[in-house]
């Protein structure tokens, strides 16, 4: 397995849960803390937590200049000032699923501004994504945000845009973890 | 893992190896056979032998025509009257997954037809992708063909036409495996 991260639900850990939210569909348990970590496949969940899956690869429906932009944009994880993170697992339906790439595409990005709208709040949030659906995983994509506690208003922002897509009406489960990384 | 399949060189199975070819790049050790079945997860490989994996998955590529088209025109795997397999694992370039979503649909569609050219085959050439390179595999692809014998010469079109184009500059390791099936 190729950049696989496990994401698990801890009592103690690098990151702090302050809110685990189930925005739509099946929630996920509560738990005190979220570990992640890379790992090497895919095993079951400790009883009473849980372990959610995802691996980084690459974009799907972004174009030359958007890649681009995101490029010259965008910052690692791990920045030392970015002490918030919202990781937000999402599962699109199989409608979704059905369509064709150019279908997709029309909608993640010239009806929804999928990346427009989040290159308007680079660099301050940065952002990875982990696909998840061909693990057979319960999500699609682990979503994951990194910013700093000054920023945390603009990327409420930023999430209420991407809700209020036409991309987003096909999202059938989603669950919104705030986490506060440890110092 | 979802959709998962495992790809093994056996000494008997029921696909007999008619041939092995290195296309480009490093080849694969000769085998007698090669099973195909669902596998749960990713296992070392047998001494003296290779086992490839790959997965089930959406396309990536085709658009609203061209899958109407594709799911009109194709016809499933195991047919009883195809008794030959081709199954040809393909590697791409770091040049290619560093090509953003429109510049990989363009060479792969536009200068390539890749669709337009397998459409020209079936239903005679039946045909399934596996993916393989966020497996962490040696390739990144597993195409696997199925036809019957008087339909190996059009196969044979197929492939050239496909090795000509633009998207198979971007192709650094090939094997073809030709198989028949036991009757």
């Amino acid at each position: 397995m190729h950049n696989l991260y496990a994401f698990t639900g801890v009592d103690s850990g690098d990151w702090r849960v302050l809110s685990v939210d189930p925005i739509r569909g099946e929630p996920l348990g509560a738990v005190r803390a979220v570990d992640v970590a890379p790992a090497q496949g895919i095993a079951p969940a400790r009883p009473g937590s849980w372990t959610l899956y995802g691996q980084m690869s690459n974009l799907r429906y972004a174009a030359r200049t958007e890649l681009a932009a995101l490029r010259a944009r965008q910052e690692p994880l791990g920045r030392p000032l970015a002490l918030r993170a919202a990781m937000i697992p999402i599962k699109k339906s199989a409608a979704w699923w059905n369509l064709a790439q150019d279908e997709r595409r029309a909608i993640f990005e010239e009806l929804s501004h999928h990346t427009a709208i989040g290159l308007e709040y680079l660099p301050a949030v940065a952002r990875q994504l982990y696909h998840s659906r061909d693990l057979g995983e319960p999500f699609d994509f682990i979503t994951w945000f990194e910013y700093a506690p000054d920023d945390a208003e603009a990327f409420e922002r930023l999430l209420a845009r991407l809700r209020a897509t036409s991309e987003w009406s096909f999202v059938e489960r989603e669950v919104d973890v705030r986490l506060e990384r440890r110092t």
